[in-house]
């Protein structure tokens, strides 16, 4: 279930390397890698490198009045990512090699979300 | 010169409140304010909280082969803050009250940023 969500949040971003689903300590519950990316990013080093300062942007946003944050998105050179608070412990995130559709990836995560919480 | 490229970007990005201009240490070189924004947000409180994690953010990246970071873009409830690094020591960020102009606020930071070097 899990797994089908991520899935489809890869193939309907044009761009998308994959989808992970982690815990804010860095420990990641599931991945899916689009087929031609697997062994060409590494999903998890990124997604765990960012889940720490993910959630310290998280509490600087409520601590200045921006409250709760939907999402994050880091655009780099090569690579962009996408992640976006489930809950107080879980995130779920997308890495783009293609930042041109970063929207459609943000709004897949958004309408994902509701579903992804209630199967974990 | 500085002052005409920010009030340029906050009048030209619909919801934005304001934008700033900072150094990674969190000193602001200057910012513009929206008319009705002014007493309403705290823009540089905001610019200064994120512009450490921006940095961390930077460093992460490159680690990470996502490559030099173009811009950050934190979506909260209430408030969000887009980013664009200048150099390694500035960047410029807008702040927005209303997420709906988000892409067109990173568009405009985008085209200022060669105006804005220049004139640091």
């Amino acid at each position: 279930m899990l797994g089908d969500q991520l899935k489809k949040i890869v193939e309907n971003t044009p761009g998308a390397a994959g989808a992970i689903l982690m815990g804010f300590d860095g420990i990641a519950i599931m991945q899916h890698l689009a087929d031609d990316a697997a062994g060409a990013v590494d999903l998890e080093s990124t997604a765990m490198e960012f889940s720490f300062r993910f959630m310290e942007l998280r509490r600087a946003a409520a601590a200045l009045d921006m409250g709760e944050v939907q999402d994050v998105t880091v655009r780099g050179e090569r690579q962009s990512f996408v992640c976006r608070a489930l809950s107080d412990e879980y995130f779920v995130g997308v890495l783009l090699t293609d930042p041109s559709f970063l929207g459609k990836g943000r709004f897949l995560l958004r309408t994902a979300a509701p579903e992804l919480l209630a199967d974990l």
